[in-house]
């Protein structure tokens, strides 16, 4: 069994030289109920990560203007997860206050060349020890996890500092995530961020690492077998799916989320059958309001991995600007900063209530209801429920056209 | 034959692990007149739920912007339904003007946190019964039915009070309805609004119930099937497709609604098969004009329920306002308030004549011109036209791009 | 050889209760160049409707704000064919000019009213002779055919009258025309316009006539097949395809036009087959700029009649505004009025040349170019060319967001 | 192996009548990561044409808003490839410095007429000598070749002068380059500019020219591999693909790059079967950043074709305008001027760093990072990368509609 399973894609024709297949997003998909259905309470959607479980399938990304040494602790409390960037400005600077203001206040046109400079600061790894203290005294429950991502390229010689300093997952993360990596042999330690694919032996690394080691981002099924076989303990999955992320616009890479989602739990599904090993798939990007999460667990997620919504939140860094991790690149500036604004509390985002009526509140909330609407009583059942190609840009075009006009919909 | 039929739906992959299938909303399809016509006099228009036959097959949807106790009698006297709903303002106030002042003035930002104090209120037996004698008492024919709904964990406690008011139909309504409902054994008496699906044994109530039943919403064929074997007069169809209805960006949940009538009136149909019995499926939400009341019954609805045509006529509760029953939900608001404004009389909208092109008035006339142009002399044979996929978006995309510049397409 | 022929359609499901099939209109297809390559002083454009030739593929369209008493015989003159609508105001009214501008003047909330008020007037026979005679006397060349048109249900009455006038084509246009029409026997004559089907015994009609019949319009190919056996002399092909017809809201009726024109081309070739007569189709509406003509004819068109590139001439009747011919209907208006502007002369419109770089003027320049560039000799050639699929929303929308950033796409 | 290969293309139906297939365009698709990576150091994106070596696949296009004899050597000092159009204004003005000044400051209701009178003047051979070798002694390398581009009537013409004026490439191109073209037999050198398909004999031509020869536009497998046949050195592939190409709107004429490559890619590898012989396939048109040129290459191409990126650059000709080749037709303008900015060096187009986050700056670093990211070590195993269908209008127009809202995506 341990070979590569041969699955069939259903495949097209791009032209008479070159196949392809049809790739769906969240946009494009909806979720039918089908009469089964159960009280909100019954619904559990807990999820498990190594040895961690947690009740709130909701990750908060490892980006400097979602999770920050002081609000880590936050989210935390309120059952989900955060990671935080350890290769961000927490880790370089003492003083990052002061540079979230710049950043924050920086011109357009001059933001990307001021990322470029904040970033070339090197990381100081009494920095990282130190933020890591800070956040798991933030903790209410010590038991919780604390939880850090790099780049791969720095994870053999952070690793035992951050066995040090007490780190309870590490989330290993790269544009694209593989085990085959040819590389030109040059010092790469100059290249202070990842902006390109750099190498490391993930098997050995899961051997030597006392910590459970999460890797991502992947968006194949190939591929997410063999990460699994390395002994990761969670994968990451999406490919510039997001509206901000620019991968899609500098380097024509990224795959629709649903179709994504889709084909790496079957990777998981063929693992467990082959190993008796259950390997989470956690949905990254693209997921800004309550219905996405439920459509990514619906397409086989097991939790998801959410930025911007964080960024909105009161308690977010950098108070209502939000930026991607690759801008800074020195040659080849990807992602960009918007403006998002706060509009609530971490509390309210997770559990509520919702004081607004578009699903940007309340996430947990939004999963449970869609849950009993659909008779899904677990986050395995929810993966199961039925899911429709309905593409939402003809009803959400005609919104704007006329909303005036023809005014509400169902009356449910 | 009692058993549930096996159909094959026409399925594709969303990826590797997940199968999916392609749904159409209205916007999506189009009718094709095949060349025999027939004057317009000669188009029957009636249906019949229960016992009661309409002349016209709309029925104004159970909201609050949409039916009062005032103008419940004014759209029944002109040949349609109306359904109050019984858990609205109407039976929880006696001076409910001041609150629909209220609402309708609501900043946008209060509006929600307004909605969700205002249905705290408890719902009065009293003005149940006192708002469907005035209702009756509106009518010109007497015989025509006064239509009520409620939620499926309310019908128990309040078909009793029904039966005393002298209510004949009775809608039984959640945002999914089926048989098989779990439960978390809680006092659910507390929970004033439908914000979670709720028990209900319906085979039990239609036979207990002296009042037909029609239940909703529902968009699968097995379901649908099912149900219609517990005894109902008749079954809504739709969630979730309406422009401001927000169940599917806050729960993901969303039927377009040619596919979930096309599912639907096959499970009426092989109900009849089975029994007998001609149970009418009802379009609930989606349609604002009177192309798309042509379409929905083009697909295989019998009859079809709007909200905001008659949220927008002069003899509207709210003047113009309209908003979704789920907003006042204290835990998770779905549904908006948005401004319609008003254009017509009840009249008007249903008979015309219009003095608007855009089909927003004389929905009636629209429905027999569009029946007559398409040869079709009864729903059942507009049942049976022919329906295409005819994407409008990219003609509708042009209209605001090009329409000063191309200007008019036919000249018919 | 005289039984329809039973073609089999490409189907897919709306519903587990309805099949559908997938149609195109001209926005999403484009023509293939596959080499061949010929000088544009060999393309032949000209085309036959019964014994007339004409150098242009092109008709104007039977709509006031198109063709007057005073340009119908420019059009003409230019090659082109000119259809003068006899229930307009031109035979209702002597002083029409005033009427012309009361039109452009109305406010849009009035301009409804205004034109059912304006319709209501009789139709003068004496008027129709009048300005029949003013046509034929503008002609160049006395040979070349007066064309009017009218509704089915006055045919009979005016066929005295117009052949008396002179008359040299006859259009009965509806907005379906089909030979089985069921009547409620009521007095018709008092339907002043075309709002509902009306019945006209066709090949009684054609036999009784002494001028040539051209019918419409028509978008099914066992119609066309049974219109073309009761001797038409062309056909009228499009129901709703246009930008600013407002049948597909109204009536939820229409079928875009590539698909229309392919179904009805293998009508006429099957009719070709059965018979050794050739019934030219002609394209009815949707096409506003040199690209569409020429994808119609494509598609199978052998003429095309547009409206708004004619109202937009300096010429037209209504100097820059256009409006639909069932707008006027008393009980149910559809078609909507535009400002469209004017920005060239009727001769400039056909033959150029074009000082705008966006296919709106020099017509049948763009048709020579697009012939030569496709190697297409003639029409019937032109019919042949390969056509893809190849949905302009996603490069057309872009132009809108990034014309600006990206610039100039191919250098050719 | 001689004769036209028969490969089976997915057909559907447009109608009865008519037969199509679904054509792609770059908005519609994207480049899909398996997991292998390198590192940008061991990308080679270096190709071949004829005897010269290239190390980056971008040539800039025959356009006078593009390629100037001041800027020609720029750019191939950067190491890309420079076509002078030798019919534009450089070699019919001495000063052309006023006329690109006139150009710019148009009104835009009178820049087509100016166009049509600027490009009457002839072309004068003494300038076309000049500035051949102007530019060859603007190169740093003067191994580097220098080459122009002309309509095919004017090939035979002006051999001679180009093979005198040590011309190194001639790109033959005119909208469409076919084998077979019916002549008129007029006096054709009184068109000066190339508004229609002109004839000639490639074979002979290829045989008899010492300079290598690349010929366009194509979009067809069928034609493709016959063009090969002739003996030509480089293929242009597409036809209207961009946005502000109007040959789509003016003559329905236009294939979406996707296919075209992939359909052309085809005839390349089957040429190759044949004889041995590889003769690169360069996409023209369409890209306008990074993302574009990543997916040109996956679906087949071996370099591309830009205009409007270096006519965005601080050294282009026009300072900020572009416009079309095809502008100055005096009978059928198409293509359009744009007022398009400038925003960087040549160099830092192509070889960054890039300032900005949107993919407009650093193409060959964009390129590389994709082709590291994806596993491609060279442009032949780029061409064979992945490629889904990933329609980018649903996420871009959320780009719209939520990015204030939504924010940022994935976290990478």
């Amino acid at each position: 069994m341990g070979a590569t399973l041969s699955l069939e894609k259903e495949t097209m024709q791009i032209g008479l030289g070159k196949t392809t297949r049809r790739a769906y997003g969240f946009d494009e998909i909806a979720l039918v109920p089908t009469g089964n259905t159960l009280d909100i309470e019954l619904c559990d959607t807990s999820w498990q990560l190594g040895n961690f479980k947690f009740e709130v399938p909701i990750i908060a990304s490892a980006m400097d203007s979602v999770v920050s040494p002081e609000n880590a602790g936050l989210i935390v409390n309120e059952g989900a997860l955060a990671v935080l960037n350890l290769q961000g400005i927490y880790t370089r600077y003492e003083d990052y206050d002061k540079l979230l203001r710049e950043i924050s206040l920086a011109d357009k046109s001059e933001f990307v060349e001021l990322m470029q400079k904040i970033y070339k600061e090197p990381i100081k790894p009494e920095l990282v020890k130190r933020v890591v203290k800070q956040i798991k005294d933030s903790f209410t429950d010590k038991s919780k996890p604390v939880a850090v991502s790099l780049a791969p390229y720095l994870a053999n010689e952070y690793l035992p500092i951050l066995e040090d300093a007490g780190v309870d997952i590490i989330v290993i993360q790269s544009t694209v995530v593989g085990l085959e990596h040819k590389s030109a042999n040059k010092d790469q330690s100059k290249d202070l961020l990842d902006t390109k694919p750099t190498q490391l032996k993930l098997e050995e690394f899961c051997a030597r690492s006392s910590i459970p080691v999460v890797v991502g981002n992947c968006v194949d099924y190939n591929i997410a077998l063999k990460l699994m076989r390395t002994g990761i303990a969670g994968l990451l999955i999406g490919i510039g799916p997001g509206a901000a992320c620019t991968s899609r616009g500098v380097l024509g890479i990224g795959v629709p989320m649903a179709t994504a989602i889709a084909d790496c739990r079957q990777a998981r599904e063929d693992f467990y059958k082959e190993t008796g090993n259950y390997v989470p798939i956690i949905a990254d990007g693209g997921m800004g309001i309550g219905g996405d999460i439920c459509k990514a667990i619906a397409c086989g997620a097991d939790a998801t991995m959410i930025g911007s919504p964080f960024a909105r939140t009161l308690e977010a860094p950098a108070k209502g600007f939000h930026w991607g991790m690759a801008t800074p690149s020195p040659v080849l500036p990807r992602g960009t900063r918007i403006q998002v604004g706060t509009h609530c509390s971490i509390h309210e985002l997770i559990h509520g209530p919702a004081r607004r009526d578009d699903g940007s509140q309340n996430l947990l909330g939004a999963l449970k209801v869609s849950m009993a609407t659909l008779g899904a009583e677990t986050i395995a059942e929810m993966q199961d429920v039925e899911v429709i190609i309905a593409p939402s840009i003809l009803t959400e075009g005609k919104v704007f056209q006329t909303a005036q006009e023809i005014g509400m919909g169902s009356s449910r």
